[in-house]
């Protein structure tokens, strides 16, 4: 197949904003992506497969499934309409053009509905372990065009450190903005900072996250339940985890052949 | 070629099941398949090959042969018409695109001879080495539809464990299910307990994968020669398990640089 | 490009027979095939190149080159034709599909001019270093048809080893024969047995493969000058023990920084 | 995407001959070129975008961007106009077809402008750490047409010992000069000699290579203010290092887990 867009539904779209968020780092652009789908009231419009995705089902609610991609929509009558792109993995392996492919993809959907400005969500660990975060963790923030920056620069997101500290950024998260610029979008990525070993969900850090999106979107997202929401994604993010390791594994070359074995059908 | 699936002959066939059995954890799918295969009269009426499979070719019988899948009919004067499907290896290297190109093929021959359903077999391995299972092994089972559960439900299968304890399927034997899903087909996967170290054969829990097969299609077919024909099979199933260890090196990076060099032509 | 074959000249060839010899274990095929190249009268007509090969330039003769396959002719006037094809490297990584594509076009060379049959030449590594050959190295032979074997019954090739103990060929001398026979060729592998390390180039184990095709074709190559014409080309064979203990690391996943560090561009 | 050429200006070039300088060992390829586009009066007039890069943006000057090749002309009215070619990156990983296919879209380029020459720069590690190198670090020269040799004779490369010590080159810089040749045109490599760990950039290693192609093409680049220049390069510098780090921990099947986990998005 290589990589497939299947649209379910034509939803009536105004200028809509893509607002993107795969697992990765603390898992916190997932978890904040679909903390607003849930949260809103949105509807799935489309979804992607990829032959660039492992060759692997997940089993969920007793019902076996390729890994995805999924679009939803939220009509916003008091601003912007919304696209969220949340996916169950990101594309591939490290160093394969899948990701490229499959960020053509999306982008080719983007156009289709005259997005023009993605956000993309992700974590950045800080790799220090029970590091004391007294102010709650920071959001770092890049973009494609740096006049953007002065919109934002009462909105707290910390765009010095990035380029400084960060210098590249890996995966979907950043290659999705990186070729957006080439077809002449614009492109903002939020950062949540979490702290100690990355592959555990950080909902504080996607707290840090959510906060800031509703806040330069305007649409008012409230954070209370977010522990409670985060807590039925937990099987489902369990899941996801266990496919990151994995992936993980493959990554390095793999050296835990028990482990390793006990999957392969 | 990237992948060629060669007929041999159309069989005319009535709502054919299609049953895959492909090497893997304790060679369980492959066994249960190939004893099915000696027992009925089956025929083979299709070969498939791909330059996704590894660069090796098998000797046997005093003749080289490139890897391949084959499929054999069974027309069923009782019931449902059978195809099975087994293979001397799983497609590529974990990771690669040749898993879902492969799987497409597959598909492309059930959907040409009118296939509904599709049942995967395979095997689980619980990791626990000399572990007593005094009832024998279980089968675990995973469905595309979950309405689909019902209709086993007195078969013995266990559903409930696969959703919590496994959570996804790697390679072909889930792959497969889930690319017929997208299709519009429905799947049935059983796997097998293997207790210890995955790679060895285990006619054991093939037996009790034969078992249920035999029990949900009301084919009949006995076990007690099971031993016998695994034994007959022996020579080859080694020869695959030298396969399978050759990949599982690959996918590790490889660490035994000796055996490596003594493979290469 | 992927893979690109030039033909220089289109030689006029009667039913000819291709001799297939790579580097690989001891080099034994392609010193095998270069000193018959050498010794007869034979020409280069045509050559390949293929973007499956590392990517990576020879230096020789003071000149960079592509890694490269060569094919040459022979207008035997006793008897059959010969093609000579060498190469400077197997293609591409181990399970990668570029072997696949590779061997697809050597065999698209030898339809286009008639070849029915190939030879292919290789080593097999016993393992055993140091071990005691007292009737010097063995040549186990491996064919497409098992009623070719007959044929060969007074040659001294070991065929019953074969299937036994080797059970499989890993890469092109293997590959290459599969392809052959699913189009309709006829093909016999020939390998020379070599002690120790099998990187090492080991020109007694060659010089046991030339006897045998020698004496199959009745095609006369004296071995006297074997290891005066080995030396001459020890400085080319150097190089293409760097090139395969390059590729080792990249299979391996690699462990030597510094060395690959000091390749690179 | 695969390969993407995006042609920005173009300019009116005689006869012009293509300077390559790539990231590789001490970066010297690519500060020699980037010396040169600085000092002199050059104009970027092309873009090569690849899916064959790692799936990475790089943050500089506070916007994210793609990988990139970049090409630079200079008109030289005193003689042979000349095209600059730096990039951010090697073509993906070791032992891919991508380094193949963004050399063919190079040449392409190369042939549109009517390009008979290319000079590849690069730098060649010795593994000496902390070696005395009195005279200066050597530049050893490859080419693809022997007789070019007797050109350079009084040029100071050190033809010799490429031959007998290097055997071969890895990557773009030998890869270009090798399918160049096979498109008719001619080819010069010449490689700075480094001390020490090879990933560290070495700008006097550069220097050397500067001042012989100054000297070759009669361009007359002083080299006094070089240092003042590599320092002006340094933010960006880091940036590649740390993307070679990368790179290698890819090729090398990667050991350091909390490293890569604090890339990915």
């Amino acid at each position: 197949m290589e990589t497939e867009l299947n649209i379910i539904e034509e939803p009536d779209l105004e200028d809509p904003v893509l607002i993107e968020g795969l697992p990765g780092i603390g898992n916190v652009g997932r978890i904040a992506a679909e903390y607003m789908i849930k949260h809103l009231d949105t509807k799935k419009f489309a979804e992607l497969y990829s032959s660039h995705f492992m060759p692997i089902v997940l089993i969920d609610d007793d019902e076996v499934s390729l890994l995805k991609f999924e679009f939803y929509y939220w009509n916003n009558d008091d601003g912007k309409d919304l696209i969220f792109l949340i996916g169950d993995s990101q594309a591939g392996k490290e160093g394969s053009s899948g990701h490229f492919d499959v960020a053509e993809k999306v982008l080719d959907l983007a156009e289709k509905f005259n997005v023009s400005r993605i956000i993309t969500l992700g974590g950045y660990s800080t790799g220090d372990i029970g590091e004391e975060m007294e102010e709650g963790p920071e959001v770092l923030g890049a973009v494609t065009h740096s006049e953007m920056i002065d919109e934002f620069k009462d909105s707290g997101i910390n765009f010095e450190d990035t380029d400084s500290n960060i210098g590249m950024i890996v995966g979907g998260t950043g290659l999705l903005l990186g070729m957006a610029k080439k077809r002449g979008m614009e492109g903002l990525c939020l950062m949540g900072e979490t702290a100690g070993f990355p592959i555990l969900t950080d909902p504080k850090s996607a707290e840090g996250v959510v906060e800031i999106v509703s806040d330069i979107l305007d649409i008012g997202i409230p954070l209370e339940d977010m522990e409670e929401k985060v807590e039925e994604m937990e099987d489902f993010l369990n899941k996801l985890e266990g496919l990151q390791k994995k992936s993980m594994k493959q990554m390095e070359g793999g050296d835990d052949e028990e482990e390793k074995l006990r999957y392969i059908g």
